[in-house]
């Protein structure tokens, strides 16, 4: 587990950029994008790049993208190769950080295995660190972002899919086999499923993952009911929630009951008394409105606190960054690359 | 938290029993029994008390009759009150482990912000630690019980009241506020009430704990459906479903089906591999092997081992007795009482 200081330095700074002592990449691997980022040691972004992953699922070749995106933000920042410290991903996946090796993402990428922190030490010479995309975006949030200075939150990530990424006592907590915080396939009242089984959506992904609330949308849809048409994204939906149109607004409403059921489950196990929403719709404001309202109506001993990320889509980018710093200054480092 | 070795030392053993290098008590503060063991410093029990706690609540006299017991205890194994080197208690409510104080039970109970602690060091002049009774009871399984050997598990208490204690990277996870694990409230399919309020019993347990089995046994009785009494306990309606009592089947089955979710959504947001299951009701073979049967009919990637609790009503008092044995080695020890 990675050792991090709770309130780190702001990536965001007006002080002249600087990579004299060294610089890190922070690597954000998604199902569309890859995002990279440059950092010099105090965490500070000196240079990003973004790349299309559409089509592209092998691991090879996300690594040569990967080894494209470095060299050419060493080029736009004009520093050597041997300035590279350190370097951290997010993997979309479920991660053994102790070994670095993805052991197996969803069928859109269909990774299993993968040795991704050797590929990636191998490849850049530096000490590398790896961790599930959603822990990764948790880290970023407790390092610089909406968590800062809280040791014990969940990160929610709401999305095309639903994750958790937890932090205990100011460190990731990934669990036994690394998958701890899988709640999309949690089971509460009020889901169309109440079986959850390998190789399909979790049951409560499928209803409140930003996929799931289209295709209730779709499903509920008729002109009779609403002279919006049948084909909504989920904050589309939420926001003609807001305007006032019925059918969205009871979309709304059960998203928002089954939200409030599954983060107050989450909460009584773990006693954890914030929650930083993220993903696009777990972002959306009426959703964590009516969330909020649905929880205090219940008139229960403990609310959880729900707090928007600070950081967006930055936050996995961010806890990449905080890996990658890691990881420079961990034992490992000087031991691994000797002879560089 | 407590340091303590996964593999401890037997509480039962054939060697002759001896006390010369002191002792400790672990006590187990219940609803309606108080419970003591005293042990040697190897954690073997020497002797034994038990005494009802029926209609005595005031911490006052629940600490007078552990004295007295304790006086006992030390007349029964011939040994100086000065050869008790530390005192656990396990308590039934919420419990700050740090300040040593009890902040909240049960309404059965009464109690807010009790230093028992402190009540008890100033009583005996011994070190003492205290912790919520399911959390002891983890304790005790994880040292010399079930979950020997195992660094993440969860422990269910299923008797009247429904409970989690958790065990992580071998040592008890008791939550930011003290509260982790209280699933009494958790929200699942399948329940009366999806509302979770204070000062009323949590919707799980008022579903799948002994009272509410009971209940729904009363509540869909009638003498067409089955030929037995409308007034039975859990466990004697569990005994009639493996009998082929239809009725008492039928609520064994919505019992397992609840309980199953419930264990299902703990270990998504934990990933604990194990639990031990403990309590009256959750120590019922057929409610063990039903839940199993509904956890195996959902085809998910990994299904938990259910294990029964190898300490039974001992668990509590055997991690009682764990924390009396860290709290008479704790730096605390030698600084607070070296004028004994």
């Amino acid at each position: 587990m990675s050792q991090h200081p709770m309130n780190g330095p702001a990536i965001v700074s007006t002080e002249e950029p600087s990579a004299n002592g060294g610089c890190v990449i922070g690597v954000d691997i998604g199902g569309s994008n890859l995002r990279l980022a440059l950092a010099d040691m105090s965490g500070k972004v000196l240079a990003r790049k973004a790349t299309s992953t559409r089509g592209i699922r092998e691991a090879h070749r996300i690594l040569s993208l990967i080894r494209e995106g470095v060299e050419e933000l060493l080029l736009k920042t004009a520093l050597p190769s041997s300035a590279l410290r350190g370097i951290g991903a997010g993997a979309p996946g479920v991660t053994d950080v102790n070994s670095g090796v993805v052991i197996a993402t969803s069928y859109l990428m269909g990774w299993r295995n993968v040795p991704l922190r050797d590929l990636l030490e191998e490849t850049f010479r530096v000490p590398a660190a790896i961790d599930n995309d959603v822990n990764a975006a948790a880290l970023g949030e407790s390092w610089t972002g909406a968590a800062s200075g809280n040791s014990d939150f969940v990160f929610l990530a709401i999305g095309t899919g639903v994750g958790a990424g937890i932090i205990l006592n100011g460190l990731p907590f990934q669990g036994k086999s690394w998958s701890a915080g899988e709640i999309g396939y949690m089971l509460v009242p009020g889901l169309s499923s109440n079986r959850p089984e390998r190789d399909k959506p979790g049951p409560l992904e499928d209803l409140i993952g930003g996929e799931g609330i289209q295709n209730q949308w779709k499903k509920q849809w008729s002109s009779e009911k609403t002279t919006l048409p049948s084909e909504l994204t989920a904050t589309q939906i939420f926001d003609h929630a807001i305007s006032g149109d019925a059918l969205a607004a009871a979309i709304l409403q059960k998203t928002a009951d089954v939200l409030a059921a599954a983060i107050h489950n989450i909460s009584l196990v773990l006693n954890t008394p914030l929650f930083v929403l993220g993903g696009t719709v777990g972002m959306h404001p009426a959703l964590r409105d009516a969330t909020l309202a649905v929880l205090a109506s219940w008139n229960y001993r403990s609310i959880p606190r729900l707090e928007f990320s600070s950081l967006g889509s930055d936050a996995q980018i961010v806890g990449a960054i905080r890996m990658a710093l890691d990881a420079a200054h961990s034992p490992r480092a000087a031991a691994l690359f000797q002879n560089k």
